[in-house]
């Protein structure tokens, strides 16, 4: 068995890996044209630091053997490790901070054990200390851009603010609170008929549940549910960015107010990327806001708010790769240099001179053990342009390969 | 202690990523140059995949928690990986395969477990499915390529000879022969003196410690132990080697055929990259053949020859860091677009229009919540050249920041 991968395992071969570095490199672009840096975090977390924002859960987490008293997991998300990193290793730097992150995360996924994929790609940003409409409207607007710069035709945004949500569910009992909260983030009307309930509260349990679509209807129905001072600014503020970003034009925005987590650490706009290509739903990221998040970690509980977003790059792959944009081959080797045996080192320098252009020439080496032909049909195979067969005396005799 | 990193664990801030990539991109555009291309392994493998090749010892793998019946470890190096990867699922591409990878790796250190380093970066090669001279030659130009592209001035490569020196301790009796091995791995002149062995066999021990120096001196010496055919054949190849590295010129040689490790699975070659900048000794990297390696992963036990190397990022940041070839600053924003409360969109629009430039260009909105003077000041400290104030009407006003 020393030969199988562990289960879940997969291993990118170069075309893989050409294909996620074309997705990964168009991410990149635009995240540095937004003023983003990349911050790299450790792979491995104690698991305080894992779970203290609540937004996963033990049993998801691949945890290490520890001899030590530390408790150890393999990352499942970047948002702790960022907003750990930011405010105890960054806490001299100016605001805002906007960071992104190309990475790797970790999960057990316990449905499917017999195939279950334990390693994912991420990319994402974090943008601290700011809160407000602007900071809120850059992240979204930096959402659109990427899906713009990978050319997915045909996406929609789902925009909740779990703030809203979560201050609507306290008219409900404490006591049944999180049991509406439950029913409402998986859209259970069943088990909200039968939460014991007064009618009154059952009326409102159902219109939160109802709580999405186009922006204008949803933005008048939560209007119905007689709100407090701060709840009416919270939705004042949506509103505002609601026009911002209907005003771009690029969004196709779903406004939906029961989206919810059941546990998680969001306190303003939450947010999910959907594709519709090939008229399948899918979610390819999702992200929020989240300004009690970084007091957890800072030393003296300071917080600071912030927000962002990760992007799968798994899931762009999967919808990207049914649309024939991304390469469909490695790069071809340009020459391929094939050594006399009694001048090898000429072959070698001529190969270095060619590798030494200024644009990039890829070069490979003949290493022998196969006579002229086999080496012609070697690089047809490959679609090498050019075969450099070195002469006794060190000078080139150029083929053009067909 | 939430905001506690785990033990031994380093986080990249983003002028630490921008000199991780400086050293990354410059081994990529090389490794590129000479047809290599990028595999990426799953970071979770199997135990017994890890293991097999007998490189690495079991403490020091990071092992996870793990219900199933498979154990399961955070990968120590590549090769193993890589190896299991290419005999399954390439194994119908044609040969030589040239690949690359730039990864992370793990390792427990218990020596200090007070301040253990459990996650390093690797960028190395392995070209499988070539024996011989010209794969050999290939590998060690290769590595003199990539110090050469970070200009690294001054280091010097350690070459060995595993067949050979595996193939010397033949003569000593099997019971006492790994005891040998380690006393030669170790230069461990008195524990060879305490061994039982005929003066004749003590002899060829301390000459076997003393086969290091400069090339014609150790081939000399080497060729006086009454070498068999076969060790004569592979002394007549380590010579070619050495002789076509030596009249490239690039090469500050040492030959050493008592480079040995107590366990590994080299076969031929073997070589250490050391640096000797600032008068200190500081192995950079290291590689070897391995021509019994592919065969413990294939289905079949169908040997394939292989030579790799990898080269630690983490010793070439070190031993960079002081010469301040590496960025010592990130990439300061060019713009910096400040809203006008009354025309946000206008805003966003604008930095759009910066952004969407054919060259790179990096736009920051600002966020709110500071005078015009906190602003300026914000760009000064931040290197940012350009203001581009938004009027109520949309249009731009531009302030160079000085």
């Amino acid at each position: 068995m020393v030969y199988q991968p562990a289960a879940g395992a997969r291993d990118l071969l170069p075309l893989d890996v050409a294909q996620k570095r074309w997705i990964e490199d168009r991410l990149q672009q635009v995240f540095h044209r937004w003023g983003y840096h990349r911050i790299i975090t450790s792979t491995l977390e104690r698991m305080d630091t894992l779970m203290a924002g609540e937004a996963i859960q033990r049993h998801k987490v691949i945890q290490l053997q520890n001899g030590q008293d530390e408790e150890l997991g393999l990352r499942p998300e970047l948002t702790a490790s960022i907003a750990r990193t930011v405010v105890t290793r960054m806490a001299e730097d100016t605001y805002p901070q906007r960071l992104y992150y190309n990475a790797n995360v970790f999960r057990r996924n316990w449905e499917k054990r017999h195939n279950r994929q334990q390693e994912y790609y991420q990319a994402g940003v974090e943008l601290i200390g700011s809160g407000g409409l602007l900071a809120n409207a850059e992240v979204l607007m930096l959402v659109a851009n990427c899906l713009e710069a990978l050319d997915l035709g045909s996406w929609h945004l789902i925009l909740g603010e779990a703030g809203i949500t979560k201050s609507l569910l306290d008219a409900f009992p404490i006591k049944i609170r999180s049991r509406v909260r439950n029913a409402i983030a998986n859209l259970d009307r069943v088990t909200l008929d039968t939460l014991p309930l007064a009618e009154e509260l059952h009326q409102r349990a159902k219109i939160m549940l109802d709580l999405r679509g186009n922006s204008a209807d949803v933005l008048q129905k939560v209007s119905s549910l007689a709100l407090d001072a701060d709840q009416q600014e919270a939705v004042n503020n949506l509103k505002s960015l609601v026009e911002l970003l209907e005003s771009e034009g690029k969004f196709s925005l779903i406004l939906d107010l029961s989206l919810i987590q059941t546990i998680d650490y969001y306190t303003g706009i939450v947010f999910e990327v959907v594709s519709d290509i090939n008229g399948q739903a899918q979610v390819l990221g999702s992200g929020g806001r989240y300004d009690q998040l970084l007091g957890l970690y800072h030393p003296q509980g300071q917080n600071i708010p912030g927000i962002g977003f990760e992007l799968s790059i798994d899931d762009l792959y999967q919808v990207l790769t049914s649309s024939q944009q991304l390469p469909q081959s490695i790069p071809a080797s340009h020459w391929l240099v094939v050594p006399n045996s009694e001048n090898v080192d000429a072959a070698f320098a001529y190969a270095q001179k060619l590798r030494d252009s200024t644009h990039l020439v890829r070069v490979e080496m003949d290493l022998g053990g196969r006579d002229a032909e086999a080496i012609r049909q070697y690089a047809r195979d490959r679609s090498i342009a050019q075969i450099a067969w070195i002469n006794s005396d060190g000078t080139p005799t150029i083929e053009a390969v067909r």
